[in-house]
Order: structure tokens, then C-alpha cells, then sequence
């Protein structure tokens, strides 16, 4: 299992850390952190509780926000194992995702109070297409399930 | 075509208008409104610069939530028209609308710096399952489509 000390939006190039979901550049957005562990990919984040939807619960806009910035994040991880880069000892990865289509589904309300979870998995690997499947899970229970299509940019290439 | 002075949002009872995406209840939150203009649904929103993705660029996450919200928000007005609740001239109605899945597919860069436009369009009603496909346009140019899937809730039908 791979050292998890790293995120891989920290190891973006700064002009393209400015991201509102995950950029460490940006000081007003939510700055998740995607982590490889194994052949997942993991991150957790806490809602603030203006971030309703009906009370009690997470409004869906920001479940989508996670699952796509935790998927483009996703992407470019396994990107880079693809691409035998060592993500433990580089300061600035060369490749960057963006998404091409996103599908949320919604499988149970998303509670407010808790932290939630986001899990990742490579589906597959096509050029510069990236699938990605995900979870997103309060306490244990799937409030959402969440598949990328993440397109790895020419530039950084 | 119908006159577009009542946002669906503003009329959602009170206690199920706190969505940070369109609550008119929520005084933190984007306050999306969706007006139902002949057989389509249109909303407008001008993103602050805060929410940047690449520079120049807005960030996925707000683009879903605003076709999450402006999705289910004209789930709740097809709804209506056809049960035929005539929107000028109540002050709230009996449907309020959640997201089951909701796909964004991006076409081009939603530009920062310009006023948005969803436009939404009923596909079908099957009992409480209600389909609207949206574009989300910028000067004319779609820059992301969305498909959702809304459930009316019973506890307001």
C-alpha cells in the first residue's frame, strides 16, 4: 500500500491549482484532498451546514462538486501509476484531468454532521480517456455513487 | 406563453426551501430561480470569480449544481402543469422534487465573467418519475448538457 502523505491536487502545477472544489490556490473553495491508497483512491470532506438541502441533508449540487474534483483527482492518479510516476517523490505532476461527463446517482440522502467519505476506483484506461467509478458514504452507508469520464490534457502532457 | 414573474423556488413551502442551491430560505446559498416560460424552463446565473476551475473557466461543481437544482426545479413546474395547478396564481405548491441521477456531460470551458443560461425541457412523467433534459449555455454556445432524473416527494403530493 502506497504512503498516503501526499494529495494529489497538492502536486498539480500552481497554474492549475486554482480549482474552487480542490485547488490549493484557491483560498475561498473546498480544497478536497485525494489520496492513493493501493488501487483506490480516497478523500474526506465535511459539509458546512449552510450547504443544506432539505434539512438534515446535503444539498446534491456539492455531492456532485466532491464526486467530480475527487474524480479528476482520481484520473490523474491513476494516470500516474500508469505512467510509473512516483507520486511519493515528485513536488509537480505532469498530467492534469478534466471531466468530459459526470453521472451522479443519488441512493440515499446525504446526512448533515458527519464526515464524508469518497472512494475511487480505476475502471479503465483508453489514451487520454480515464473512467472512473466512485462512492461517496456517510458512516459507513453509500448516500451516492458517482462515474467519471476524466480526459487527461494535451498541455501537460 | 406563461408570464415568468413567479420562480418555482419562491414557491416551494418554506420548510423545503433551504437548498443551498435554490432555497430562497437559505440567505448563504446561490438562490437559483427557474421560471416556466411557454413548454421550457429557463434560469440565469452569473458565477462569481471565486468559483474558477482552470483559470478562465468556472468549475464542474457549480455547473452540476446548477443543472441539479434548475433540473429539479423544472421537474416540480412540468409537474405542475400537468396537474394542472396554475402557477400565477397560487403562493405554494404541493411538489417539491428530489434529484435520483443526475449526468452533466461538458461540451466546451463554461467562460467565467458572463451571465449563464439553463434552459430545461420535460422528456417524460411516469407516476412520480419526472425526466428533464437541460442545456447550460454561455453567448449562445452550450457548454454543458445535463440529463436528470427527479422523484416527487409524497409527503407534498
Amino acid at each position: 500500500m502506497q504512503n498516503k502523505s501526499k494529495a494529489i491536487q497538492d502536486l498539480y502545477p500552481d497554474e492549475l491549482a486554482h480549482c474552487y472544489g480542490c485547488g490549493k490556490n484557491n483560498p475561498f473553495g473546498y480544497q478536497l484532498k485525494t489520496y492513493l491508497v493501493g488501487d483506490e483512491t480516497i478523500a474526506h470532506f465535511t459539509p458546512d451546514e449552510k450547504f443544506t438541502a432539505l434539512p438534515g441533508s446535503v444539498y446534491g449540487g456539492l455531492v456532485a462538486s466532491l464526486l467530480d474534483c475527487h474524480g479528476t483527482g482520481s484520473a490523474a492518479a491513476f494516470a500516474c501509476v500508469a505512467e510509473n510516476i512516483d507520486l511519493e517523490n515528485t513536488e509537480t505532476i505532469p498530467v492534469r484531468c478534466v471531466t468530459a461527463s459526470l453521472k451522479v446517482d443519488f441512493k440515499a440522502p446525504t446526512p448533515m454532521g458527519t464526515e464524508l467519505e469518497l472512494i475511487g476506483k480505476l475502471r479503465s484506461i483508453e489514451g487520454r480517456k480515464i473512467w472512473v467509478d466512485m462512492t461517496l458514504s456517510a458512516k459507513g452507508i453509500i448516500c451516492a455513487t458517482g462515474e467519471i469520464l476524466a480526459i487527461k490534457l494535451k498541455s501537460n502532457v
